[in-house]
């Protein structure tokens, strides 16, 4: 399969009589797909049940005569004004028990059922009219599931959807109230309706309650994709893709994705690193202008799992963005690199947001390919570039890794639910660990708890992962490489109480977290031969034989050769250096790679991408300040 | 009276078959007390009038049987479900104005009558039940009063009481306009109906509203908790207890106590450390697993006077807890430590909380004396230890203190009402006086501010209050000690209006306060002969002589010889400077306490307790890291 | 004219027996000016439709017999609370949908027509009964408009208003929907019901929407001010004056200022370095006790702009005030410093506020020339001492400014609603470009962005001025000084669009700005030839001459000779060089002011005011701390 590229258009943003030398820009651009539609409703159906598509008819024609696949995107995350005439009630609630306004987007409940059938008809229209248009080569359902903090809602839609999810689950308010341990504190209900959204409480709400919440919402959210994904089937063969978005963790994109073709994800480097992700001062200055070294390939590696193999971008930043706290301008060649590390992860198409920057509305400070004067961005002549080198290197996939990271949905909600310390987070946490994978330069497959065969790893990494289901369990007791389990894994059960017996329970090796500590930022405990845990220590007991001690002997790793247990969270330092000696055992190659350079093989070659503002040298081979070279095995 | 030990325990959460078994491993740790109960009301009553009371007959009876004193709580902290459908509106609101939901605890409105009656019909439930009950030793009332912020409830209920409460004690609104100071503003009222809560105005609403509103709430709690003891006394001879939770200022604990026979505390050092005190990251540091050196015995000695001599540790942190920002675990050594400094204090038992940890719930993350898996946790050995030695020391009561320093809780709403500067607080201020205090070795009462009679003290401090009343005050005028008044004593009226004549009014010193400033904390007034002013200095105007000066020539301190007037909050090190001298001046034993260390006299004993994390010495003793020592006069 | 003092006073606070001794008091003094009645509608009106003035007759007899002047101020600012029975939906609404409460002041939402009658009534009573009152030499109406942030109202008064305005301005949806750019998202609307208060939104509502609610609400406060203004006109020849607050941006001040005949603003140095201004903690504690060295500057320059030449200020701070974070009282020698700086910046009267601190209620924190105790306060003698010196020196009027700054509310809304960068704040780009001017020992206007004449300037400086208005742009198509444009000047129409073709389109000047970039606080782009660009940075392109380049090459000063394109935000240091450098080229007197030390020419002399808390000399002159002196030419 070809490389592509592509791009977001909104033919609806500009006069009809420009879409042809648009989409012959885009083609002479080397891009292959355009994405349109997914925030147009109002121009589909200016009011309700009056429907107005002949434009967009006119639009994919356009498009598809200039030689472009379509990717057709369902309107559903704006509905129209008119909607909330017919449903008063379907926006969403914050926990705070404010009901959201329009005038912006992603305004509805997920539970909202009245909703969910609007959004179910307008895509059955859709689908019944494009599903066989030769131009139309992928769908988009909805955008975005989750961006804004929209997937946990407080309203009483959500409310009574709880409670009829809890009544099938549950079938009786003694099996809840013994779940969920509600002896405690007086909390016992007599019949599901006594039962509230677990917001707005004196103090903390019951651990279990707002587990089953988060669960119920993350439902809501494959229900209402599903509705989409069942009618388009009906209608289409082309694949069914969704965006989603980066560090969105409040519903199971694993789940949601089962019912897809193809994940997809939005990446901002830039965005990401000012707004959503962890880091010193001076390594958010390091890397302004190129984004994290690691955030970008997580995620690549995380949506390859999501689409089984097959996944996207669908939108890629192309210059400052408007929304994140400060908006520099990528380094030259940034958009290059950010495309061919895409590649080498395996990402079959790489669109970018968006074709012209529009002058007017809540984006206009958001740039785009286009200028808002309709001349070529900076970033332009990078994708040119991109479309020309994807011909000369033949895709025949992304390597097969050799390492796998358990990176599972429900852990990060148990986690957000229970923190115990100020500063633990699923995500840093998977996400430090990550990061000493890539310094060593390995190649990895993130997989979900439910994994079911490891054979292909000799290197399974799984922190923070709240419970270790059946079939993990049962692949880690045949597994021949080594695992790295903990710090808080499986020392839960699935309604978040302590596992009694204590936790890990792994197979053969006899240790028991029996002592939690989280520890503030300026705190560390050292451990015997260097290096120091951080945020999170746990006290092991048990004959397990001891890999690390902390310097007053008290056991860090514990390990019996195959399986090892880490009781803290390492720093960076650290961390690198476990997965080293690690590498080492396994016989796996293993390096250290400087500061903001990373690698990633396929099947034919090697990567390099600098991340850093400065040229590096590895291998021999010199990679320039924000480049990407390869080289063939 | 012996020392004794006890644990909170909840055998609603266990199965019956072990009650017996723990209630032996209970007296085999050379525990005394138990207390059970107390948020066990869905249990007790199922549903509205529905009782069901036997399983605590049984619980009752198997731990009396094995030789426990039995503490009742009553259950009122944690209403059932029910309770909301006959008291919809019974939930407290916030200052936002929002109704807080069921699904945690304390979610009551002082002011709700209807919820009050509720908790005199379950309390005279089991009054009438277990008041002769052999086992039945003491009883609890409610359980941490305050805690969560739930002293202050903005509900109409309230709303409605306050302006009883206002129609009460102004009779006209001519009274409350002119007391309040009305004509400012326009803020005039005709009708007591026209008066809302002090919350959501567009700027600060009037300081004597307020100041009225955190009064009338004040009087609430005690009007809540005196239906219980009143309901109690009636049906037994056992002492009343409430357990007071550490920082909780927005009621009179003094006043609550009138109506009690012991005051007990809930003592979670290591939780104290990371969310309620002020410290520099250094010092959190230091004492990140042994707590703050001062916190505990503050609270002792505040205790031992709310009690009236006779006071309780209620609850002890075993471990690490779930509620802090950061829950570290508690150096070996530290349990014993802390008990002994509460015996030192004249604690006549401490109990810890809680038996065995549950797997299940909000608290499952706090440990206790047993793991969830019910094998002994850290905690057990040192308390069993504990439960040893006080067989080997005679209790003769605590030492007779010399000092004493007046602790008012209007005072610390005042401040809080009325800061002006946003970093004084009036705890904070108290605090950096005691460890002062603390530091040169003395041991403390603390006393209420209409304390009559001084004569047992050769130095009292009263910093930050509001107002000296008038048998204060007439105590003062013949005290033959040294009184360190101020700063911000004395300055204010009843009624929340500047003292005209200008404050303090101190006998025999002419000295008024003038001006007042409030400084950020990277700014401090340098004093002549060193050390400095912090967060709040007054201008002092008068023929008082000085006995401190700052740099610039003004008072820092007017003294008669006598009474002296702190025109400023001293930093620490200045603080303990005052302290030691005035000592010396009184030919008082005076030291200076390595950092960490601090003393506690009994009538027979001294005890060194060592809060630092190293190893420690004082008048030729050797005191371990985290350790306690002591040694007869 | 000569130069007068005054003050503010509360009669009815105090013992109508003490009005005749104050105001000789005040006369003693040397003050001029008595400003009365603007909080005291409750005691003129103590119920609705019952007049009581006869007090107020009798205060301004007194007052008016001991020679004093009389402004009188509308009481509208504090509604008394039967106003609430009338109309009790006035209260203002927040941006959570929250009703504000009574009971401190500024309780009113500005679209409430009901409420705005009321105080079309009450005006026209004080008008009637007083306009001719020889006693009255001024009006002032209502109070600190736009101060607690009572500019912007939530309520369903103001959505009901904006809906007609929009009507008013649009004339249709259809014409709306293109000027937002509402395809954007579905936003179109079908009706001007469905168009709601910009609040409450899932992520950012339309700018375009926002700044329309901006500026309604801006028009709200002219239209309710003019309501007055009309009604006082008609009765009295007396001038009209309102006290603005400083740095308060949300409506405009220079429309409101039409309909009055002298600015005035509210002068609290400490309080606003404390509580409203970007600064170092070093540089706050440097000042702590003297102000901003600029802060008050730049509002006289501002208002004797608004009041086309006539300003005073109205409320001086007198000593420590109640409401800053944190509020010191200032280094002797500041109240006349201050006020001297204002006479030479042309105030023709500075009033203290107020004449005695009262004991209670809100601002009883707040000192005054009295003390609670009626005992002159520090602040007295000073005033007295200005009271002398201005008759020593001939008030010919300021100096006529060579030097212009533009100022602009709709930029500051603009870039309110839109920063782009966490740190981008329309005032504070102002003040650091008037800081490099005042640093220079320039003295300034600050104009109107319609100003159409620029004939007086050598010098003009727009800075992040959203739009160039024609009438400017004309003018500075014939300037034959040097501008100083940018940055973000002139990009965006007047819908919060980007200009299309990109701006600043600048005459004779071919430079785009093609991309945008915020930066955060710890990164900096480096200049050429020393120096550094923070917060904000434009990529610029076109054929005009770089006059200042990047490190890296690219243009950070476009410039025709004449007209100068700034594409970033200069520091402190840099902002300096260029003006010292500009000033050099233009033959203008420029010097380097050390830190701390300002001049100002009048007509006839040179004021030097030194805020530096050490002596400090300039031009052979040395000004003591705190101290102003002044030379004649």
């Amino acid at each position: 399969m070809k490389r592509t590229l592509g791009v977001c258009y909104y033919p609806e943003h500009w006069p009809e009589e420009e879409w042809a030398d648009n989409a012959r820009r885009m083609v002479e651009t080397g891009l292959t797909w355009v994405r349109i539609g997914e925030f147009a409703w109002q121009r589909m159906e200016p009011a309700s049940g009056r429907l107005e598509l002949e434009w967009l008819d006119r639009a994919i024609d356009v498009l598809g005569a200039a030689g472009l696949k379509v990717i057709l995107g369902t309107p559903t995350a704006t509905p129209p004004r008119w909607m909330l005439n017919k449903h008063p009630d379907m926006n969403i609630v914050t926990p705070d028990g404010v009901r959201r306004k329009f005038g912006s987007r992603r305004n509805y409940c997920f539970s909202h059922l009245g909703y969910r059938q609007e959004c179910a008809r307008i895509t059955r229209i859709l689908a019944e009219r494009y599903g066989k248009n030769p131009h139309i080569a992928a769908w988009q359902t909805d955008n975005e599931y989750g961006c804004h903090d929209t997937t946990l809602s407080y309203s009483t839609h959500a409310r009574d959807g709880f409670r009829d999810w809890l009544a099938q689950k549950y079938q009786s308010t003694d099996a809840l109230n013994r779940a969920w341990g509600n002896v405690f504190w007086s909390l016992d209900y007599n019949t599901f309706d006594q039962i509230e959204l677990p917001n707005l409480t004196v103090t903390d709400p019951s651990p279990a309650h707002v587990m089953a919440f988060r669960r119920y919402s993350s439902d809501q959210v494959v229900a209402f994709n599903r509705v989409q994904t069942e009618i388009l089937r009906a209608h289409t063969d082309a694949p069914l893709i969704h965006n989603y978005m980066g560090r969105i963790t409040e519903f199971d994109h694993y789940t949601v994705g089962e019912d897809l073709d193809i994940a997809s994800w939005d990446s901002y480097p830039l965005g990401f690193l000012s707004d959503r992700l962890e880091g010193t001062p001076e390594h958010k200055a390091r890397y302004l202008r190129q984004g994290d070294p690691d955030m970008q390939a997580f995620h690549h590696d995380l949506y390859r799992s999501v689409g089984r193999g097959r996944w996207w971008i669908m939108e890629q930043q192309p210059g400052p963005v408007n929304w994140a706290p400060y908006n520099p301008a990528p380094l030259p060649g940034m958009e290059r690199l950010w495309a061919w590390e895409a590649f080498a992860h395996g990402a079959e198409t790489v669109c970018f947001f968006r074709w012209r920057q529009p002058a007017f509305a809540q984006e206009q400070m958001h740039t785009a390919l286009l200028r808002p004067d309709g001349v070529d961005a900076p970033a332009l002549a990078e994708v040119l570039q991109v479309s020309k080198e994807i011909s000369t290197i033949p895709n025949a996939g992304t390597a097969t890794a050799r390492v796998a990271l358990i990176f599972d949905y429900t852990s990060a909600w148990a986690w957000d639910v229970q923190p115990q310390g100020a500063d633990f987070d699923y995500f840093r946490l998977c996400m430090s660990h990550y990061r000493a994978l890539r310094r060593a330069g390995l190649s990895v497959d993130i997989l979900p708890a439910d994994t079911q065969n490891l054979n292909q790893y000799k290197l399974v990494l799984a922190p923070g992962l709240m419970v270790i289901p059946p079939s993990l369990m049962a692949a880690l007791t045949t597994f021949q490489g080594t695992a790295l389990i903990g710090p808080r894994s499986n020392v839960k059960t699935d309604e978040m109480s302590i596992s009694v017996p204590l936790g890990p329970n792994l197979p053969n090796l006899d240790s028991k977290v029996v002592n939690t500590e989280s520890i503030p930022p300026n705190c560390a405990i050292a451990l015997q031969n260097g290096g120091t845990i951080r945020h999170w220590f746990e006290h092991l007991e048990g004959e397990a034989p001891i890999r690390w001690s902390t310097a007053d002997g008290r056991p860090a790793i514990v390990s019996n050769g195959n399986l090892n247990y880490l009781a803290g969270w390492f720093d960076d330092e650290t961390l690198f250096k476990l997965i080293a000696e690690t590498c080492v055992d396994l016989e796996m190659e293993v390096t250290d790679l400087p500061d903001g350079l990373r690698i990633r093989d396929t099947q034919t070659h090697r990567f390099y991408v600098n991340y850093a503002p400065e040229d590096l040298e590895h291998e021999g081979l010199k990679v320039p300040a924000a480049g990407v070279v390869w080289k063939a095995f």
